[in-house]
């Protein structure tokens, strides 16, 4: 165990020169070109701080060049072996380079290079160039001032405790990672922002913040602040916070300004506004546009964005209301104000309607808003797919959230295309992640949660990538494996979210989640809720009715996406009880009743579940010890989770019901 | 509003006076004569002190004779006005006679004179005699030190705040309540015996818990502490707290001897051991009687006591296992060592084998054991009764279960006689509540779930009294109301238990409430949960099968109660379901199917929680502003909590049946 309490995660040199047999401490032999770049710019002073550590263990001089190409994007990069040679194993005078048109590519580049090394690809395919897909590629913290994490599954906070803010080596190599998987905007505090971290904002923290936002700027990355709407009450004594007051402006305005002089690299805010007992314009008779619009104009002099979430709806839901939908909320309040906001306002958009549930359709918002700046928002915190306990790899279904075809242009229409811009040419577009750290040693709770945390980087870089390629360069990195292991820790992980689907709620209905914590079962929890997350389960059948006839949801899409979650017989069966309510004795595709479908699909997952479990037992003495019993220990809680899941959902429903399973297993 | 933070309850003489039209600061005319006891016994001067605050507005001279009389039982009285005279308007000479053998007997009596005359009985019956029915009338709070209360809906705790013990005027006039409805045993702190309280048998607490001592003295009351029956480890640094091992009982010898030092006073310990989550005897193979035991061997040369809880059961159930039965638990494991608890111990048994639900049967170990010291323990913090927002008085509940017919003996078989020792002779019996109180202004968070607090020191004095007439009594003394509105308050709180088990769980098989909290409903809130507690509705019908053919706890009843309980003809139709699984077709004595019934007293509990509320309204301008404000807000709660109840229930088992209410009302 080395003496930092914190993992090195993908970039973890000194395991890598161990397992290729290098001693410690050899002398450094690289050389770094660097004419084309001021070798004193911050960023670039970090690309060679890192080429240095990844490098430590050349036996002989490597040559590195970093060379200015301004035909490259932003942030862009292009790696090449021009001048020959071996990553793993160079010769004397063996060397790369690394192009790019900005510092930020630069390191981009050279993070690339230091991949293909330790991935141990000797002479490896670095011909490459790369542009980032999305120009925002952000993390979330929903990190709180007193240490603890709103839905944190990794320990405490690793930037706050007490109601202070923590700067040490840890913060370095935190963002050194974020660099590293091409992150370049980071929110530090949480969304829902009360207490000291309403004080952000004021010169009780601009210190330290100030020292925060450097060590990210050293890595290329913006620190952004989640913003409270209501600050001019809280912090300025007014009487209200209404966007369209005078007052309220002038004190924004000023409030900003201060801001700035003290940060001036600051990205910008995130705001969630009359969310979830959130304040907002709301209050005032005010449109969402215009709260956002009033922060941007006033930010926009220096350069910062507003980012505005759409996470919208009401939460105090009679359960005995049928028409209120709050699937169609964010469409609702926000589709009608399309082309209003400003051009430094983005929308933070959700990939469901609902809530990061295991599946869901995707927003009708994404590419429904077609004159609005707009970013997709997932959850890499595991809220409802297992709190980093069960094994759930979010990047298949990132993946098929981007391939999405949205039917909003006639080409280039996918969210992907949207939320990277090019659907509709705009600049300010991207991906953010609700990220799932904390001060854990591992960083992500489960070690292989950690998957989840390099591939939304990497995703979120090139979009492109498929989520066998990230999970196998990310299994490359993290361990040392022989090939049969590796293959099998990539298969573990691709087939982990579909398991996890399997033995919890059937079908996109979601929630029947413990009520509060949302780990482990409560078929019944959310069912007579204020929450709008119904199942509506009778003794006939279960799903709610989101077509023309129900809630009228499915219109929310464009007429080819709509007909099809319309028709039962043509909505996806993974997302029927979403969008239909269906009789237990329904056939689907596969010929059984849909009420055997939940028994299968139930008894399977936690087949599979323990099957996982048992896998894991093969990696004994080939992963870390420590990292071992981490993963051994959630593997069992997992197995129960999953135990109690198939038992309860099945006798749920078998009781409800009176159906019995055609199999005969035993049902409670 | 008084100046003082706290209401007088029922010993409000301002407000009686006023009320009287009698001016404050009076002249007092009472005059004590004292000859056969000591006037400066502390119980005897709180005496005189009550008489004098209590006469404060007598125009005439009173006398007042204290006599001793060695007939009357302990701590009971006579009282009588043989000088002849009128309690509210006397003559000069007028006057009145308190007889007792002790001084608690006289306090008690004292406090009759003035029930009589706050009552306003002129000429009042008070040529009465009155032996408590109990030897020990006990209050448990289960306030921690930080100020909290488990089970607490009337504020924080008056006792303690940061951990420290709070002794202030509130404390004392707490004392002097307790005192004036016969309760002469409190245990300070919490049966989960948790941090700072596990010190209070230490130097940090001796000074406090001593001053805590001194006034309830002054009352006749004696102060309890729970015990942390790990202490030896915690407290001690010792390996074990094995209840035979030697250096632990040396350990508990020197500990016991170092309180009483400090506590000359102490009635002794409650001990909650072995239940959820608490240590106790099982960890080192040892029974609940060896541990008990070991405990009231070393406090015997004191005069100590040591009550010990039944409320041992299984909190890591399995909810697919249909064989254990948290029911049978309290039984299992305390009947067999019936005859082996020494004289000093006594074991404090719940009301029914669950958990205070609002409708149980009778614990079987209540005369099921007949060599055993044993009490009764009831709940007037309303847990599962509504929270002290819903009115539910629970003297009702209470005198069905002192009524209970046990058949251990021939005669005197009823839990009451069991109780108070009649049964089997024992000198140690009795009843204790789990208190209401905190430190709210009302004490008890909603002013009319006093009745409950007055209803159980009354009842636990003398078993006789009618439900109806402490209600009245309690309506008497707390208000200044006209007939006809202190028939109907009387009336509401009757009517309240009723009201309130029809809206929530039917038919006694309990539950179905809010998994922690335990306000409003979860029907399956608890079905699949480690907890014991499930009610096992499918489709067809629902309830526990308790009989020979089921678990068999029915079995553990002497034979007559045995017959009736297994028995679903003989059964009593309120606790059908916790005995049977009942389909919901099955017709009840009314005609009624279960499930006609459901709906039926469902829609009815709604009604009438409906109708108390409205009552309420008549009691605007006549009674004090702030407890009818407090009251009304608290009752727009109830019906709230009612519409809930009723509509989730009834479509939960409308769902999961399939059969339509007879009369088509709505249900969701």
């Amino acid at each position: 165990m080395e003496s930092r309490g914190w993992s090195q995660l993908w970039l973890d040199y000194e395991s890598k020169f161990a397992a290729s047999g290098v001693a410690n401490g050899t002398e450094r032999k690289i050389v770094i070109e660097c004419s084309d770049f001021d070798r004193n710019n911050r960023v670039i002073k970090s690309a060679v701080s890192e080429l240095n550590r990844a490098f430590a263990d050349a036996t002989k001089e490597v040559k590195i060049s970093f060379v200015r190409n301004e035909k490259i994007a932003a942030q862009g990069y292009k790696v090449g072996n021009i001048i020959g040679g071996s990553l793993n194993k160079p010769q004397d005078g063996d060397g790369f380079i690394i192009e790019a048109s900005d510092e930020n590519g630069l390191l981009y580049g050279t993070f690339h290079l230091i991949r293909e090394k330790l991935m141990g690809r000797d002479y490896p395919d670095i011909s490459v160039s790369c542009a980032p897909s999305n120009p925002l590629r952000m993390m979330n913290h929903w990190d709180n001032m007193d240490g603890s994490i709103e839905r944190g599954y990794s320990g405490r906070s690793f930037f706050y405790a007490n109601d202070e803010i923590i700067v040490d080596d840890r913060t370095v190599d935190y963002a050194r990672f974020m660099a590293s998987i091409g992150i370049n905007g980071i929110v530090i505090n949480n969304v829902n922002v009360k207490w000291a971290a309403t004080d952000l904002i004021t010169t009780r923290f601009f210190d330290k913040v100030k020292e925060l936002s450097d060590i990210f700027e050293d890595y290329g990355i913006k620190l952004y602040l989640s913003l409270n709407f209501a600050a001019p009450i809280e912090l300025g004594g007014l009487p209200i916070c209404d966007p369209l007051d005078e007052q309220v402006k002038q004190w924004w305005k000023n409030k900003i300004k201060e801001v700035y002089d003290h940060l001036p690299n600051l990205g910008g805010f995130l705001v969630k506004a009359d969310s979830e007992g959130r304040p907002g314009p709301f209050t005032y008779g005010r449109t969402q546009a215009d709260g956002a619009n009033m922060l941007g104009d006033i930010i926009a002099p220096y350069g910062g964005i507003i980012i505005w979430r759409c996470f919208v709806y009401n939460c105090t839901q009679d359960w005995r209301d049928t028409k209120t939908d709050r699937a169609r909320a964010g469409y609702d309040y926000f589709k009608g104000l399309d082309g209003q906001y400003h051009d430094n306002v983005i929308l933070q958009i959700k990939n469901g309607p609902m809530d990061f549930q295991i599946r869901e359709p995707i927003s009708p918002l994404l590419g429904g808003l077609t004159q609005t700046n707009q970013m997709l928002e997932v959850q890499i915190a595991q809220e409802y797919t297992g709190h980093q306990i069960d094994l759930c790899y979010l990047i298949p279904m990132f993946k098929e959230i981007l391939g999405f075809k949205t039917y909003c242009k006639s080409d280039n229409d996918t969210v992907a295309d949207v939320v990277s811009g090019r659907t509709m040419g705009n600049k300010l577009a991207g991906m953010a992640a609700v990220i799932n750290t904390g001060n854990d040693y591992n960083w992500t709770g489960n070690d292989l949660a950690a998957a989840n945390l390099y591939g939304f980087g990497r995703l979120s870089f090139d979009t492109e990538l498929s989520a066998e390629e990230i999970a196998r360069e990310w299994v490359k990195l993290t361990f040392n494996l022989e090939q049969e292991l590796e293959d099998k820790l990539v298969d573990m992980l691709l087939r982990s979210r579909e398991i996890y689907e399997k033995y919890t709620s059937p079908l996109g209905i979601g929630w029947m989640v413990t009520p509060g914590d949302h780990y482990g079962p409560s078929v019944d929890g959310y069912e007579y809720s204020r929450w709008g997350t119904y199942h509506r389960a009778d003794h006939l059948g279960l799903g709610v009715d989101r077509t023309d006839k129900g809630t009228g949801y499915a219109q929310q899409y464009y007429p080819q996406n709509a007909e099809m979650y319309n028709d039962p017989h043509k909505c996806p069966e993974n997302l029927l009880l979403f969008f239909h309510h269906i009789p237990y004795t329904w056939k689907l595709s596969s010929g059984q009743s849909l009420i055997q479908y939940i028994y299968d699909s139930h008894f399977e997952g936690y087949e599979e579940a323990r099957k996982l479990a048992d896998e894991w037992k093969s990696f004994e003495g080939k992963v870390p010890e420590r990292a071992y019993n981490c993963i051994s220990h959630r593997f069992d809680l997992q197995v129960n989770n999953a135990h109690e899941w198939c038992d309860q959902v099945n006798s749920y429903f078998y009781r409800k019901s009176g159906i019995a399973d055609e199999k005969g297993r035993e049902i409670f």
